[in-house]
C-alpha cells in the first residue's frame, strides 16, 4: 500500500473512531444514563463531533484525498481502495461545503426547535412551532445552496440521506404507485370487518415477549456475540463496528406488535451492519450505504419474512406455548391475519404495509412545496389534513395526530422521509431477486431456516458497505432501477389472501 | 473573566470531555460490550486517548498556562481559578515530560505484559512473567528520570498517584505502625477461634443481595438520579461528571461480603465524585484529589460506618428479614463479629482491616528495593514469601497466591500500592475530625441517619475537587500530617471488642 493511502486510511480511521465513540455515548444516553447526566453528556458529544468535524474537513485530509485520486486514477471501480476514495471524497466535499458557523447555528436552532416542537405537540399547538419551522426552512434553503444541486434544491437535501437520489426520481416512483395504493386501501376499507386484530391486543408479559422476540431474531441470524438488545423509549439500532451492534426495543404489556415486529425490524438494520466486510471495518466505507437500503433490510425481516404465513406456520406453535391463555384458541390463520391488519391510522409509525407509503408521499409533497415556496408554513395544517383525507379517506382530529406528529422537521431533517418509502419498495425488489436464485425461501422459513436469505443479503448487499450507492446496488441486483410495481404486486397478493379480496 | 482564562478553561474542558468520553467507552467495555467488540473498542479508546494527550500537551495550552500564571500571580491560593491553574500546570508538566514515543512504547509493553501476567498467574509460573517485569522495571526507571525527583526515583512514581508524596514519607508512616499491626494480628491469632465467619458464608440469593445493598448505599446518600449500579467482573467506580457516577459490583451467591461491602466501598468513591462542586464540573479541577484520599472515602463507608456496630444495630433487622432462613437465628453480636473476622489470608483484595496495610507494606518495600536495585526481579518470589511469613506468620503456598496475585506491576503501576494503605489511615483521621464536630455520629448511624457525616465530607473534602493535595487537605482538616496512630487506635479498640482481647 502506498504511503499516501496508508496515511489516508489512518486519518479516516481516526475520524471513524471518534464518530463511533460518539455513537457509544449516544447509545448510553438513550439506554443507560441516569437522568442527571444530560447536560455534561451533551457537552461531551458536542466536543467529540466538533473534533471529528475538524478532522473530517482538515486541509491535511483534502491534500491526502487529492494525492490518492492521482495515484488511484484508473483503478478498478469495484476495488475497496477505489470505493473508499469515492466515499472519502463525497464525505469531505459535503462536510467542507457547509461553513462551520452555519453548522453551529443550525445545530443550535434544531436543538431549541426540538424542545419547542415537543411542547407544541403535547399542547396540540402548531402556531407555537411555526416560527421555528420557518427559521429551519430558511436555513435548510441556505443549506441546499451550500451543498449545491442541478435541478431542484430538494435534490441537495435528499442526497444527504440517499446519495444520488433526486426529487424528480422520487416523484416518478411515488406517482407510479400512489393510485394503486389508494385503490387497494379503498377495497380493503369495504371489507375491513373480515379481519380482527384482537389477538395481538391482549395482556402479554413483557419478559416473555422479550424471550420470544430474542429467540426469533437469533434464528434470523442476528449474532449476539457481536451485539446486544436493550430497552429504550424510542427503538433504534446503532453500532460502533461490525463487531458491536446494539438493538433497542420498547415493550407494551397490552400489545404484542411493537416489541416483536420492532425487534425483527431493528435486527434487519443490525444484520446489515454485522454483514459489512471485515476488511473495511473501522473505515468510512463500512456500514449501510443509504437510509433507503438500510430500511429495505429492516422491512424485509419485519414484513416480508416476519409477517409471512410460512414464518408463522413455524413460529406460531412456540408463541402459543409462550402465551397459552392468550393464543391457545387462536388459529394460525387468524393470528396471521391479525398481524396483517390494515387500518387507516393517523400516525405514520403505527402504519401498516398498505398505508405506510401514502403517509410518506404526503410528507414528500409538502416538503417539496415548502422548499419551492408553494406552501407557506402557516398553511401546513390545512394542507396536511386535506391531502390525508384524499389519500386515506379520514381526517386527523388534531395537529398532534397530524402535522405535528413527527420529530424530523424540528431536527432539520427535511429530505429524510422518502427513504422510508424507498426502503419498502427495495425490500420487495431485493427479496424477489433472492427468490429468483433460491426459489425455496418460503419453504425454508416454514421450517425455521433463514440462513439462505441472510447469506444472500450478505453476499449481495451487506458486505459491500458503502461501495455502491442505492441505485448502483439496485442495478447490480435487479438489472434495473428502483421500481414500485413489485411492491404493489406483493401487497395485492398478500391482501387478496388476508382480506379475501 | 479574562480572555486568557476563558480560552484556557475552554481548552481544558475539551480535554476533560475527551477523557470522560473515554471513561464511558471503558465502562461500556467492562459492563455492557458484547465479546466481539473488544478489538475495535481498543482502537477507539486509543484514538481518544491519543487526541486527548495531543491536546493536553499542545504548545497552545502551554502558552495559555504561561499567560494565565502571569495574570493570576498573587491570586488567592484557595480560589477556584488559582487552584485550576495549579492543577493545569501540574498535569501539563507531567504530560509533556514524557516523550510521546516513550508513552506509546510503555503502553504497548504493558498491554503485552498484562496478557503474559494473566497467563503466568493462571499457570503459577513466575519465570514466564519475569522478563516482562524486568522490561517494565527498566522503563519505569526511565519514566522516573523523565518525570524528575529530588531524593529517590520512587518519589516520581508515587507522585503520579499521590501528588506531593515521597518514598521517605511513606516509609516514615509505614514504619510507625507496622509493629503495632504485627502485634495486633499476633494477639488475634491466639484467640481466632472466638469468632466465626460462618454467618456470611451461606447461600444468599443475589437479587436479594442487590436489593439490600442498593438500599444501604442509597441511605448513605449515594444519589441514583446522578448514578447507577451494574455488574462487572472486577468492581469499580467511574464517572463522566458529578452528574453521572457509575458503581459496579460482583455478586457471589455463597458469600455476602463481596457485593455488600464492595458496594458500600464503591459508593464511598462515588459520593466523593458526586460531591465535587458544580462550579468546577467538566474541568480538570473536578473529582478526587488523589488515590489515597479517594480510598479514605471508600474505606470510611465500607469499614468505619459499614462494619460498625451502630450501623448494624439499625440495618441488621432488615437484613434478617431479607434472609430469614440464613440469619433469623444469628444474633446481631455474632453477625457483627462475623463481618469483622481477621484472617491471615494470602490475597490482598480479600484482606481485612487489620492485615490490609501489611500486605501493602510488603509491596512498597519490594518496589523500593526493585527501583533501587537491591532486589532482582528473579528474587522476588523468595523475597515475597519471606517477608509475608515474617509479617503475617504464614507462607503463600505458590506464586499465584503470592507475588503474581496483583495486576498492578503488569500494568506498569509501580508506586500505586501505598495509596491503599494511606487511604485506610486517612479514613480514620478524617472520621475522627468529623466526630469531633459531630460527637453523635454513631448514634445517628444507629437510627439510619448518615447525612451529617456525608455533608461534613462534602464540605471539608468532596467539594474541593483537586484544589488541595492530600497533605494540604489533611493539614486543613486535622492541623497535622498523615498519621497512622489514629488508625491503630481504631483497630485496637474494635478488635478488643470483637475478639475480647
Amino acid at each position: 500500500m502506498s504511503e499516501t493511502l496508508t496515511k489516508l486510511k489512518s486519518h479516516l480511521q481516526q475520524v471513524t473512531d471518534l464518530q463511533n465513540a460518539a455513537a457509544v455515548l449516544y447509545w448510553d444516553l438513550e439506554v443507560m444514563m441516569p437522568e442527571g447526566g444530560a447536560a455534561p453528556r451533551a457537552r461531551q458529544l458536542s466536543t467529540l463531533s466538533r473534533i471529528a468535524h475538524e478532522m473530517a474537513t482538515s486541509d491535511e485530509l483534502g491534500t491526502l484525498i487529492d494525492a490518492a485520486e492521482r495515484e488511484l486514477a484508473g483503478a478498478d471501480y469495484d476495488s475497496d481502495d477505489a470505493a473508499l476514495l469515492r466515499v472519502a471524497r463525497h464525505d469531505f466535499d459535503e462536510a467542507t461545503r457547509l461553513p462551520t458557523d452555519f453548522v453551529a447555528e443550525f445545530t443550535k436552532l434544531t436543538a431549541e426547535s426540538h424542545e419547542v416542537w415537543a411542547q407544541a405537540r403535547a399542547e396540540d399547538n402548531f402556531s407555537h412551532f411555526a416560527p421555528y419551522l420557518e427559521r429551519i426552512l430558511e436555513m435548510t434553503m441556505r443549506r441546499a445552496e451550500y451543498l449545491g444541486y442541478t435541478d431542484h434544491p430538494y435534490d441537495a437535501l435528499i442526497n444527504t440521506y440517499e446519495r444520488g437520489m433526486t426529487a424528480a426520481e422520487v416523484k416518478r416512483i411515488f406517482d407510479a404507485h400512489k393510485p394503486a395504493l389508494i385503490d387497494l386501501i379503498g377495497q380493503i376499507g369495504e371489507v375491513e370487518g373480515r379481519v380482527s386484530n384482537k389477538p395481538v391486543h391482549q395482556h402479554f408479559d413483557t419478559s416473555k415477549q422479550r424471550e420470544f422476540a430474542l429467540w426469533v431474531v437469533e434464528q434470523f441470524g442476528f449474532d449476539f456475540k457481536r451485539g446486544r438488545q436493550d430497552v429504550s423509549v424510542h427503538p433504534f439500532c446503532t453500532n460502533f463496528s461490525r463487531y458491536d451492534v446494539r438493538l433497542t426495543t420498547r415493550f407494551h404489556d397490552d400489545f404484542l406488535n411493537p416489541a416483536l415486529f420492532g425487534l425483527m425490524h431493528e435486527s434487519g438494520h443490525g444484520m446489515y451492519e454485522q454483514g459489512s466486510a471485515p476488511e473495511i471495518d473501522g473505515l468510512p466505507l463500512a456500514g449501510g450505504t443509504s437510509l433507503g437500503v438500510h430500511e429495505s433490510q429492516s422491512r424485509m425481516w419485519e414484513n416480508i419474512v416476519g409477517r409471512s404465513k410460512p414464518f408463522w406456520s413455524w413460529a406460531y406453535p412456540r408463541l402459543q406455548q409462550t402465551f397459552p391463555a392468550q393464543l391457545g384458541s387462536v388459529s394460525l390463520e387468524d393470528f396471521w391475519r391479525a398481524v396483517n391488519t390494515v387500518e387507516r391510522q393517523f400516525i405514520r409509525v403505527e402504519a401498516d404495509e398498505a398505508t405506510y407509503n401514502l403517509h410518506i408521499m404526503l410528507r414528500f409533497e409538502l416538503e417539496c412545496d415548502m422548499v419551492s415556496g408553494k406552501v407557506a408554513v402557516n398553511d401546513l395544517p390545512r394542507e396536511w389534513n386535506g391531502r390525508f383525507e384524499s389519500y386515506l379517506g379520514v381526517t386527523p382530529p388534531n395537529d398532534k395526530e397530524g402535522v405535528l406528529q413527527d420529530v424530523h422537521w424540528s431536527g432539520g431533517m427535511i429530505g429524510y422521509f422518502p427513504t422510508y418509502a424507498l426502503g419498502n419498495l427495495l425490500s420487495v425488489q431485493y427479496f424477489n431477486a433472492a427468490l429468483k436464485q433460491h426459489p425455496n425461501l418460503h419453504d425454508e422459513f416454514a421450517v425455521g431456516k433463514f440462513d439462505t436469505l441472510r447469506k444472500w443479503l450478505v453476499e449481495n448487499i451487506h458486505r459491500h458497505g458503502r461501495k455502491f450507492t442505492s441505485q448502483e446496488l439496485t442495478a447490480r441486483i435487479t438489472g434495473g432501477q428502483i421500481d414500485p410495481s413489485p411492491y404493489v404486486d406483493y401487497l395485492q397478493t398478500k391482501y387478496r389472501e388476508v382480506y379475501g379480496l
